[in-house]
């Protein structure tokens, strides 16, 4: 029997009749065994759909016989092997938090995902990179033209290593909106989030000012529009009146953590689509 | 344009490619639309399928086209209407907590079934069920003899009502091994849990005892090894040293409420399917 | 031995060394015991108190022990006894979800409210409110002359019913601010909650249309500006893209039940007080 | 104006009226301000307390005058010094994830621990061990002797080192009863656990046959039983079908770390008091 390999094929299309009868078709014609699948009909009336593919046809042959179904329906679509490790930049500044969470669990082989490079614009973090060996770069930003500069290294680092996904391990300058549409959908960041939300300066102080009871971290991805990207996940914790605004700090350093592990990892996965502003997450 | 009529079906077959091919063929020759659609291969290589779909062609005519599939493939199947309220007995003692959430939701269409009656070896919670206009009778159980009428009156209301679902809304009576086989897959229970888990009487002071720091509760479905059937829900609520046995057991009465009300829901929407000791849950 | 009685004790006074110590002498000189206690020294640097203490002597006598601290320590103080039910108005409009949650825990001793009254604005809930044996109130409000009469009817109410509490369960009218004001710190309010929050009209549907993974409710108390009282309590829940927007108000209606009902209950119980715009919960 | 010391108070003694006016007596005789305080009467009529007190007496001066109070009252007592680092000892085998979150959340001053030493029967952990510059010691267990060895240096390094404080983070040896029982109370553990609860052998295998939809962990402390002594923190995290054992085995690391930093940081502020076979945790 010749090798099998397995595929993953995530895919969105215009709702109509007849679409899972045609991508099962070619599953049968490449003599490929579904053993994941997952699929939403969205209320803007898309068809989105994640397959998991054994098959021993090469991916080539296997391209070709969607390729043809994919025009008939007006296919978006993507094929990768399934757990293949996604090239990933980290940007990050000062907190290690997300950092070590991601680097830990890389090596631990949770997290599919390879990160290439981290580009920070404080140092505080290059032992900790040097500890997983994951190569790390420094530049501070000081004035506009540093800013600049920090964009050119990242497009060069993602040219050169192939980027696939950028992650926001709690950076903390802004990306310029050229950048952001550059990359739509393949820029991840995590966000503290508090019921209700607050607006402006020190989101902590203000949830200690108004005692909120539940503090939490949204990954989402980055858009033009500052933290208003589509959600990929949410989480919170409970917090008391005992807690401290330093408290309530660490505490969401932990949400942030597993909220952006999870986000990224789902992503890794190709679990994540995206529907307008919402996303659709086959977890 | 004929009436579109909306269609759940499920089924389990065992695995083998073509699966999905053939079933969405099916859904193509009947002129419908798929709107929702989940599966999933367990370990035991089962392949495990639930549909939603909109056609305009009859039930009877549906069924045929399905039925050829169905051979070919060694399906177990079950065709219903999508939203259509499954026909419901409710077995309860005194504890009004899960009767009145149950009802509650009824009413306010949250929970797609219909109980047709509610039968109680306590008089206690006549007049609840008689504020949502629910029949009620009670038996007492106070030898065997009372319990095996008590079964035969469940019998003969599971007749005549065409009950689909016997809920045990915390009925605090032993069902016989042979009641149970004879409609396995049929009877949910809900059940206090705990982290370990106590063996033996009053586990609520056993929990107390050891100080757990959190309470749940199971909903599963009943076998003959009793609180060991398939689990189709759990939840857990914290607590603390503070709380004394009484509040522990409030506290249960809530989660119990909650965990039974979803499971009876996945189950009215056909969204819960055996696969062995476990349940597959297309929630 | 003469009877004993159980009191509540809450206090709230500038933070400075000797008041435990004080206090704790007025017990011991009316020969109580203490058998609950919590404080908390806010940032603002007052000095918030709650205990329950066993005593054989007289309200009138204890009264006049605590009266003289005090003084001393420029107390604001109440002394109830534990387990009193709280006399309670509950304002709601068609929304039969909290109400119904609360008289079904008023009626089975879970919440130590008394429900003197339903003031309504619809008149959908009167058969709930019966079943329950609950006062019940229908008065249109469709100008601002209802609304005016409203108020004045709430306020007759308040007076002739000595009412403790003012619980709006889904009531879908504005007070006036001069009302808000003559009852702040007694009124207390369920709202959803997302994160991030949403503001203006339709919040589920921005909900939804951003693909929020977590849905909430905040209880919080009532203050001239709307929806932006001290936080007493708050909840989450988890949904999927696959949640309607229908789904979305049914999952928060859940939670919003049993935030409120949390929220009623500690405050019935003297747990909660106010510290600005913060609440200390000493659940 | 000397020096103020921030102290905390712990101690446990037969209830009766009083205790509370002595305790806060001698804060005032020591001039000190009580900056937090809990309390807390059990069923077994123990009166537990934990208080926050800023002075600028000595420690010395401060014993003597506990000390007279704690005679009369019959009370065991521990003053220590707020956010002194508690001398740890870490046991491990081949697991990372728990010393990995250990070692990063005392490094960025979450967790007031000195890991003095981490103490394995393997040697994958040296090079994790080393980059938190923290000593590693691996001596193999293959036979009673080695047992013995093993049990022995831990009691060498406890005295050398003065440690307070012993974590099992996953190590999978049974400790002597003998050990157990010398430093009960000063051992915690993590233990996955699951609702129901399994006994035997591969409890993951067992959750997953039964189809959980919540697995957990529990921190306690090591008793002569076996995984029985007092609990300390529980957390779960919701899993569903789809979970392979081997999912449900990460996710479960997950939570045990989080559970197990959340349990050491409690027991290194005295937060954690024993009251027979169940934990105050004054969170």
């Amino acid at each position: 029997m010749p090798n099998q390999e397995h595929w993953v094929l995530t895919f969105v299309c215009p709702d109509k009749p007849g679409i899972v009868h045609a991508i099962s078709g070619a599953v049968v014609q490449a003599q490929g065994n579904i053993t994941e699948s997952k699929q939403f009909t969205s209320e803007s009336n898309h068809f989105f759909m994640r397959l998991q593919i054994e098959s021993s046809i090469s991916k080539s042959e296997f391209e070709t016989v969607i390729q043809e179904i994919a025009e008939a329906y007006q296919m978006e679509w993507q094929l990768d092997v399934v757990g293949r490790r996604m090239k990933t930049l980290v940007l990050a500044s000062k907190a290690a938090h997300c950092l070590n969470d991601m680097l830990f669990r890389q090596l631990s082989g949770q997290l599919p995902i390879e990160v290439e490079a981290v580009l920070a614009n404080h140092p505080d973090l290059k032992s900790l990179a040097e500890f997983y060996k994951t190569p790390f770069e420094h530049h501070s930003i000081e004035s506009a033209n540093d800013k600049h500069n920090f964009e050119k290294r990242i497009e060069e680092l993602i040219e050169q290593k192939e980027i696939e996904l950028i992650v926001l391990a709690r950076y903390m300058q802004i990306l310029s909106p050229e950048f952001c549409a550059r990359h739509a959908g393949k820029i991840i960041n995590i966000h503290h989030s508090f019921l209700p939300g607050f607006k402006g300066a020190n989101p902590y102080a203000q949830a200690h000012q108004r005692g909120v009871k539940l503090i939490g971290a949204t990954a989402h991805f980055v858009t033009e529009d500052l933290d208003e990207g589509p959600i990929i996940e949410q989480n919170v914790d409970r917090v008391t009146h005992e807690e401290s605004k330093q408290k309530l700090v660490r505490i969401g350093q932990d949400i942030e953590s597993r909220t952006l592990a999870q986000a990224v990892s789902w992503f890794a996965e190709h679990r994540v689509l995206v529907d307008g502003s919402r996303t659709i997450v086959f977890s």
